[in-house]
């Protein structure tokens, strides 16, 4: 993907998760961002991508005509240029959502513009590569860790697709030693989600993961599985920076920066000195780290999908 | 990557490996390798080095000067262009290549020519995406199950580099009920390649996997984890194929044939539906596949590399 141009002029973003969908106009994070506006996901898209356009409209209203659309969506999405449900929600067991043309209900709305679409998570790791923890690196890695658990890649400077596009919180890890805990993901019990994810925190304790106290040993096992997954990210990928978001992050009472000091203490255990590199060493803090864009790192992502149609549409 | 030339001329290739070094001369593989000749890796790099430049010399005395080098080596290597080290084998345990300048040797005899360096799973994968079982595929997986356990991986039509280079053989998995195999890996004892490399398959049973009877229940778990890995990298890496070589692969008294078939009916118990793809359905026999090269992805892995580089020397 060639540098993506700062004068993109300005993009509307959507942000489509689970729960709701989050818009933004503007041309960055930040004092960029000229309005945003969120909209209860529920069970009829079609009623709400309408409300959802109705709103972008009202914003040309007031900001001008909108150079692109970025759809960062939660998935499964069909990615594939070539497939005629390019730009769906396809097999989601999310009431009222399968089979949703995304995109073409934008574009329906919107003909003349360029809409980017790709997943939530490649969305934050496209935002976060340009106006966050991933500037300048062309290999990196995007996680979410809330309600579900996914990420964006960034390999070579492209964003990472290939057969259908990764699902790496349906890795497969090795169980802690006495953790009798089955996991709640449908599919596979006790895999990364199944066992990280927020569900799966409430499910283990009873409660929400920003509720738990620092000291309950349901932190220490969470710890433990997340450095086990980014160990085995690193081992499948070699990534130069590992961003972790989401919700479960922050850490609940135990706090952002002992959370992530503690993930970063077991990664170094698990990867137990084999791949030598300052990054997995004496620079691991800067291997492992928050998204810079935060909780916008979703809707900023979405943004950038924006941005990077909008730049392939100008003549080069 | 640009489509390789198939004019590219006469190449040199070194598969480097921990027991022998094969060199071959030509323009592919078959009938197109017009030389080829193995040396024992020894434990004197200096002198196994001299005696290859000189193998090489005298092929192009009978065949022709040579476009280009390729060497494809067990690592750790540094792969950087900017590291001082570039070319260099690294931190390995095998006595005397610690620190050795493989590339700097070969240029040292062949100052003319520009030499392709990369591991030898990135060269076999190169090898597979130009001649074998990878031909047309941006996006795909070469894993290598012998005497450690290793992957090269193309993303995008690249190969994979990253901050080092993928180390997927110490990929940590999900036990199997009952089995208390502690695994041999020095670093991550029960990792993939502590599991189901051939040194480990030994210590599980005392015999080679060559030699292992198609009954033997070390079949059954080796098979489930090497599914459990590949699961692993499906969701990582969104591969469009995995490609299995190695010894292991050939399944001893089990046959090919079958020890694929297991693997692939294992792979999607374990992913249990959750990436709906033809791919990993009814096309899984295309998904997971032996090396279209054999035992000759190493060496023409190696060849394709100095063909990638030959390439790039040239005018465009």
């Amino acid at each position: 993907m060639a540098r993506l141009s700062m004068a993109a002029g300005l993009v509307g973003g959507i942000e489509a998760g689970g729960t709701k969908l989050v818009c933004a106009v503007g041309s960055g994070p930040g004092e960029r961002m000229l309005a945003r506006a969120s909209f209860p996901t529920g069970d009829r898209p079609a009623e709400i991508l309408a409300k959802v356009a109705e709103w972008f409209q009202d914003q040309e209203g007031r900001h001008g005509s909108l150079g692109a659309l970025g759809i960062a969506s939660f998935g499964p999405v069909d990615l594939n240029p070539d497939s005629a449900k390019y730009g769906f929600i396809t097999s989601t067991p999310k009431p009222g959502w399968r089979d949703t043309d995304l995109v073409g209900r934008l574009r329906a709305s919107f003909p003349g513009i360029p809409i980017g679409f790709d997943t939530d998570v490649n969305g934050a790791a496209l935002g976060e590569h340009i106006w966050g923890n991933a500037s300048g690196l062309s290999d990196f890695v995007y996680v979410t860790l809330g309600t579900g658990i996914g990420a964006g890649a960034m390999v070579g400077g492209r964003l990472l697709h290939g057969l259908v596009h990764p699902e790496m919180g349906h890795m497969r890890l090795p169980p802690a030693p006495g953790d009798d805990f089955p996991g709640v993901c449908p599919y596979h019990s006790a895999c990364w989600e199944g066992l990280c994810s927020g569900p799966a925190i409430l499910a283990r304790t009873g409660m929400r993961a920003e509720d738990l106290p620092a000291d309950h040993p349901a932190w220490s096992l969470t710890i433990r599985y997340i450095a086990e997954a980014v160990a085995n990210i690193t081992c499948v990928l070699s990534p130069r920076r590992v961003i972790l978001g989401g919700g479960v992050r922050k850490g609940g009472r135990l706090g952002e920066g002992r959370f992530f000091q503690q993930v970063r203490e077991k990664l170094r255990e698990v990867l137990n000195g084999y791949i030598i590199t300052p990054a997995l060493g004496s620079d691991i803090d800067r291997y492992l780290v928050p998204p810079l864009l935060g909780d916008d790192a979703g809707v900023c992502g979405a943004m950038a999908l924006g941005r990077s149609v909008a730049r392939e549409g100008e003549p080069s």
